[in-house]
């Protein structure tokens, strides 16, 4: 049961919580989980259909609005509903909150890649129907977003009517109570067309700020030859009734095709009408065998296999589907902190993408991996701007959230201040190029970024009797908030600034016109590049002689701590239940700070400063942050506490499947869920890349039989298979391997495998 | 010509300053110096009447709201406008912005108290006319807002109209640019009754949310017996024309009463009719004289007289005046920031009232100073709740903007995080019972107040390694914002822990069923009075043994020092030119933080760290703040350096006069108005009020004649003259008085005269 997902309660505090789970995506669109029969005032909805990036901006308010604060927010859009087919039995309709349900089965097909929903229900006149819904986001056809529903009239039914309706009328959610749902006006889109061309249905919308418009273009199918057809259309949508005998089954197929004017050009609606014609001639199963096919190929590369323990299996499971569900797969667009599946955090993203889920698809596809960071080179010049405006005299400040570049986090303490966003950025292309040597990478995108973000960090920080200081910045740990010497910032930033020196000295060597050119378009110097040298070799990295740790901080230590075994459980997350500024006050970490930092750069600090540090801020860390637990598990794997690995990994691996959270219902946690892939591969499988190659230090949790992944490499996909007693390395492909097993070379060849005890 | 304020011009840059400098008001109701004639769109105009403490809410938007963050703010609203008076001649109207001016001039007479404005104006027509308009807003009928206008017709004009408008359709001004200024909705006020009774014009209004009525209620008088009137009564005006021959000069009076809800009752139409009545045989030149008496009692005890430079003399005078002008004379009312001038600052009250403008009523108006603290002990149940949603256990924690109570600052790290306000309420409460030992508002107010903001304290702040320490506030300093052990903010909470212990221990002695009382309404223990004496003596005040200073804060001089000198001019204040965070990451403040702490507790720190503070931080000082060269002027008069002591003095005593921070259009600088004040007395003439009790240390600016005022000091008035080479000190009230010249004991009796050689 590990490949499908099920479903069957149907009460309201599950109802949100499964239109997130069981939402469908393929990283251009999303569609969450919702039933096709609409909405009910009885029933607890979030509708929505997302396509990554697809947004509007909406003026920020500020009660006092202070120099450079962003003026707008990008957000992403609720866009056309084309979800809706309500079905009649003569007089009544169909709906699960009214008559009886006789069986209710929801699936999630992991492996397949639709849903499904197979109902038993019997009217309050007492007539019974088995209805099965499939739906299907297409991976090949990105644009596409199929239903099917079989009807079977079970007794006495004269008349079948089902209305299939595209309406382009619609809203955003908004929950002002809490700043991590969304706020301001919920309406963004106006109907800019509503027709009906041939057998087409069209809806056209278009935000009110940005001017980017959005199409759907839906066909329909019925199984049945005779039926009574009538079309109304309205100022928003186009209702299409068809009325069928109630004595044989009906099979009804909805094949809904987005465009926008984000990829689609200028005619949408044409691209949305010449895709259809592409899929004229293919079935509802044709599409659910080409799904099967693509992610058969996903599934090759990203499963990760374990014995043992089934829950946890269907839980990595789940999250590496919904990640690959997310992630934007062309330059416009990244994946965002809910993926397609929700509204929260507005369809931005964060540094999520490049410290949480990045490493995924770089050991997996990383085709996909490198997308991500073009879509953040495509941002480079907004990161340049904002520097400007944040005072900077060169250099790239990436914003803490956005879509297509623009700052739009509305509290900068915990926003704009992160400026490790940037080092985060430029780590992430330097683990991608260690992975990839991907050189014409390095010379079209990574040098020049890693240069920008290297200035950046010299204006942001200054030298002080030796040591390079880096004041008022924030660390990933939100509940500590502008301080000075961030721990966390200051190795990030050094290793930005040792890597951007290298590799300018590298490309003096290799290139030099290609370094003359870039030179020239960014005015660059050889002072500046000693400059960085300078600064990361005398990077401050606060250590603390008292308790032997990295001090998350300069002043952290010095803070009272906070009482946490004595806080009530109903205090957390303590952010929905205490003012930033008493937080700040105490030692409390929402989420791993120092301890991430270790994970990211091990080799600055030895084992028994990590180890101490570790242990300092597991205490006072709550993990009300859904990046936290992965990180801490991954650590306790390096650390070799294989019994706190194994419960940090429980919490990460089913977050979003248990709720543990209580928000699932805004949408999953695409972090997290890039967490519980790193927790097992770099946790339990020790693994890292490193100048001196790759490097793995696996260990098993105690309750498990194996544990078994590929990894790709320079080309290369190894097969990993941990076992109790041993682990067996096998190259499935590409040539032949030197890697590091526990400290110990080992040199792998094609279609050999190398066998180590543990 | 130091008595009278003259202007002339009447260009647009000038117009709104002019304003804002010609306003009049009573602390109760403040008028800026609008033109009677109204609106015309040639002419920059705030135009605005306001009631202090009169206000609606409004919601505070947040891109990011998190916990405890206000929801509402309070604003003080633009009420009914009674100034318009339209004057035509035949078919022209007279506008200062059509024709031709030939005399203008315009008077604020701060000795008397009303304004005025002399016009001969001639029509494009040719029509010759001379105008006298005189308000004034009287201190005694604290309702009364009146005007007269003298019509003088020179030639040739048939027929003179007179148009009186009464307006009840007003809004707020808003400058979204400006955070200094005003945000949110303009238009608060729904208009609730227009009407005519007997001769009176009636306009009330309600605010839409606080539900606050405000009632002008006008009658108008003509010096003529023949003359036509029409009155016309719309949605939300009453106007009443007087057509009156064009060959005889006309007299025209208006009289306006304005009542409100926040004191005067329910029946707020009636109360004003009744004012009315009291009113009735007393002329406006009868008004006048009243007005002149009640200043002169005013003068008599606040008068500074500076010999020897005019333009220092006139920048007194007028300061004194604006902040009689605006200081609120009942419970409801304090001293907003902006007086009743302007809009900025939303008509909040601040620490400046404590700080800056408290002083002065102490030691020349002593219930009006009472008043002021009074005011805040009516919200010290509001901050026992502020106290409480920010997550102390107990204490108050007053609100960094105000008017009733509840927190009105949208942006914490420079609002909520100003903790320090809390002490500087407990400071002036302190010296208000060291000048007038006041022994029932002791008991009565300052000991519940100064043991609740103790307890703020303990719950604030922590003991680590044997002291206390403050972390994550914010000090004076607003362009250094959240930092640990800001040394303001420190040493003024040890003042205030250890005399609320210093309270206790007294009451114990003196009134112990008193204390029972309080105790037990507070669930005092003694445990806690040890708490309060512990962490006051042991409180941590940041020292640099390089620098030999206080440091602002514990991480303040590891900082970066901001580049002063190379800053474009253009780039002041900072604040409006660079992000907050660019701000906090260098050293550099915006005003007096460690020296107004010097300032205000010389005896925590020896004068040759005072010294090397002063020089320290007046480097990287910008004194943006309006409540900082003030400050600095005092300090240098006590650290011996009178050039700068008289430099710093220059810049505040003229600021408003001569708009050198560019906004008085908004409204007057009443901080720095009393601290005009606070840098002749407490900085020329040195005055300190201890335990000890009084003490002065007089030095004269090198070009000044001499500088003579008095003081008032339990229930003695004394007269002080400084001249270049002596000092005369004279008892004119109260009995003999010991006080302290240079170091030295003085002995003083009523009636003689003590002159020491300077």
């Amino acid at each position: 049961m590990t490949w499908k997902l099920t479903r069957s309660e149907l009460d309201n505090q599950n109802l949100l919580l499964n239109e997130s789970l069981l939402s469908l995506g393929n990283g251009y669109l999303g569609v969450r989980g919702n039933f096709e029969e609409g909405y009910k005032s009885t029933y607890n909805s979030i509708r929505g259909t997302y396509i990554n990036a697809f947004h509007d901006e909406t003026e920020i308010n500020y009660g006092e609005k202070l120099h450079a604060f962003p003026e707008i927010q990008q957000k992403i859009l609720n866009v056309i509903d084309a979800q809706t087919i309500n079905i009649y039995l003569d007089d009544e309709q169909f709906s699960l909150f009214e008559g009886e349900i006789l069986h209710l089965e929801r699936n999630l097909h992991m492996d397949t890649g639709y849903s499904e929903r197979i109902v038993h229900w019997k009217s309050a006149k007492g007539k019974e129907v088995k209805i099965h819904f499939k739906r299907l986001i297409s991976f090949v056809t990105k644009e596409l977003f199929a239903i099917e529903v079989k009807i079977v009239p079970v007794n006495n039914i004269k008349l079948v009517k089902i209305v299939s309706i595209v309406e382009g009328k619609v809203s955003n959610f908004v929950d002002k109570n809490d700043p991590r749902v969304a706020s301001g006006h919920a309406t963004r889109l106006r109907i800019s067309e509503v027709r009906q061309h041939e057998s087409f249905s069209i809806v056209k919308n278009i935000t009110y700020a940005t001017k980017l418009e959005v199409a759907c273009v839906t066909s329909s199918e019925l199984n049945i030859v005779e039926y009574e057809y009538v079309s109304k259309i309205t100022d928003s949508s186009v209702e299409e009734t068809y009325l069928c005998n109630g004595n044989e089954p009906i099979q009804f197929t909805k094949y809904n095709v987005y465009t926008d004017t984000l990829r689609h050009g200028k005619d949408i609606v044409d691209e949305a009408l010449a895709i259809h014609q592409q899929l004229e001639d293919i079935s509802f199963e044709n599409l659910l065998l080409i799904q099967r096919d693509y992610l058969d190929h996903y599934w090759h590369n990203a499963d990760v296999k374990i014995s043992g323990e089934d829950s946890l299996q269907e839980g990595i499971r789940f999250n590496l589907f919904q990640l690959l569900q997310s992630v934007g797969k062309e330059q416009q667009s990244n994946i965002s902190a809910k993926g397609l599946s929700g509204e929260g955090y507005e369809g931005h993203y964060f540094w999520d993408t490049e410290i949480y889920i990045f490493p995924v698809f770089l050991m997996t596809n990383p085709e996909m991996a490198k997308n991500l960071l073009i879509q953040r080179y495509s941002i480079l010049e907004s990161a340049r701007v904002r520097a400007k405006e944040m005072g900077h005299k060169k250099g790239a400040l990436f914003p803490w959230r956005t879509i297509t570049g623009p700052e739009s986090s509305a509290f900068f303490p915990a926003g704009t201040a992160q400026y490790h966003i940037s080092a985060d950025i430029a780590y992430s292309y330097i683990q991608y190029y260690l992975v990839t040597k991907d050189e014409e990478f390095l010379k079209y995108y990574m040098a020049e970024l890693l240069f920008e973000t290297a200035r950046l960090w010299i204006d942001a920080g200054h030298m002080k009797e030796g040591l390079f200081r880096i004041d008022c910045v924030t660390g990933p740990d939100e509940y500590t908030c502008i301080v000075n010497n961030n721990y966390y910032t200051n190795v990030m930033a050094k290793h930005n600034l040792l890597w951007a020196a290298k590799l300018y000295n590298l490309l003096k060597e290799d290139d030099s016109k290609l370094l003359n050119q870039l030179g020239d378009k960014l005015n660059l110097s050889e002072q500046e590049v000693s400059e960085w040298i300078d600064a990361g070799e005398k990077m401050y990295l606060p250590y603390d002689e008292k308790y032997k740790i990295n001090a998350q901080d300069d002043s952290f230590l010095q803070k009272d701590r906070w009482d946490l075994a004595n806080t009530p459980k109903e205090k957390f997350p303590l952010l929905l239940n205490y003012h930033p500024l008493t937080l700040y006050r105490y030692q409390v970490c929402k989420q791993a700070d120092t301890v991430l930092a270790h994970f990211l750069l091990e080799d600055e600090q030895d084992l028994e400063t990590m180890n101490n540090s570790y242990n300092y801020y597991e205490q006072i860390t709550t993990h009300d942050s859904s990046l936290s637990s992965c990180i801490f598990s991954a650590m306790a794997s390096k650390l070799g506490d294989k019994a706190k690995a194994y419960e940090y990994f429980r919490k990460t691996a089913r977050l979003d499947l248990d709720n543990t959270h209580g928000n699932t219902k805004d949408g999953l946690h695409m972090a997290n869920m890039g967490g519980t892939w790193l927790a097992i591969v770099y946790g339990f499988a020790g693994l890292r890349v490193k100048e001196s190659g790759l490097s793995l230090a696996p260990v098993l949790p105690n309750n498990w039989n194996s544990l078994e992944f590929h990894l790709l490499y320079q080309n290369r996909t190894v097969n990993i298979k941990i076992e109790r007693r041993t682990v067996t390395y096998s190259l499935i492909e590409g040539d032949s391997l030197t890697f590091s097993h526990m400290g110990e070379l080992i040199y792998l060849e094609f279609g050999k495998i190398v066998e180590k005890a543990l």
